[in-house]
């Protein structure tokens, strides 16, 4: 995945993240995924990315269930990749690269990719909010909690998940 | 930073992100600095990166303005590196990247590293909310808008920054 770590050792979902999209490139693609393209040649013309990288890309993202490959033509055979419910559920991580990005890289008024909020018809403007309350929060309004004694680290996660993979 | 690409060519703000943190030890340094960390020996201790690798990474992160260098000790010289506003500004990038891997790799009963919303008082699971109403979104809530005509590249907005630093 074009780096040279191993990280699977360490007990932290972000680090499990990084595993599946830590990578520039798998990230646009699932940006571009979100934008409607499908296709191999749409997404070699949007990146520019070499053949054999978006093509070992795109592999890896179906068999991390990401993304799902489906036959649209029979002869010759071709294959179109959609996002999965676990690819739609990266969504938070693009918008909050985005709204990171449009801040602090363009400045808020040259955002050059822009979303309106269809609910109250404003610009959208991402914030992190508590699922259970529906507070919007901050650096200051989490407290860590202790690790459980039993914690997975990334590499036993995701030999579990194969493992689940094969006896479902 | 560990990647064969260049999408400085793009007109995105998520590429753009990806320019300052699109590698995988930058998020893990990152991560660890909101976790307390400060010094080169325990960035070194957590993350097993090689040293030269580690002091790229942060010599980078310091001319992007995400960490600042601050001298503890003068004879011999010690830098210790904290998360300036702009650096903390990538909580919501982590903590969206957090709620993916407990969801889709440890399993939410699994989840290694736990945090506790102090405003309500539950245990933390994040959600994406639009800034203006308050409103949690989902994927299919956001309405894309046209591109402005003269939208800036990421090579051309990060050019912007450093003369606005130069004159500054």
């Amino acid at each position: 995945m074009g780096r040279t770590a191993n990280y699977s050792d360490q007990a932290c979902s972000v680090a499990a993240t990084l595993e599946v999209i830590g990578d520039p490139w798998t990230l646009l693609i699932i940006r571009d995924a979100f934008r409607g393209l499908r296709r191999f040649e749409q997404w070699q013309e949007s990146l520019g990315v070499a053949r054999n990288v978006l093509a070992a890309r795109l592999k890896s993202l179906v068999a991390q269930g990401v993304l799902e490959a489906r036959l649209y033509n029979e002869r010759p055979p071709r294959r179109e990749y959609v996002l999965t419910a676990k690819g739609r559920d990266l969504q938070p991580v693009l918008l909050a690269m985005l709204g990171w990005g449009d801040k602090h890289v363009y400045g808020p008024e040259r955002a050059p990719v822009r979303f309106v909020h269809k609910g109250c018809g404003q610009p959208f403007v991402a914030r992190t909010a508590c699922a259970h309350c529906g507070e919007i929060v901050g650096p200051r309004d989490l407290a860590p909690l202790p690790a459980p004694a039993d914690a997975m680290t990334v590499g036993q996660a995701f030999a579990l998940n194969e493992a689940e993979k094969a006896t479902a």
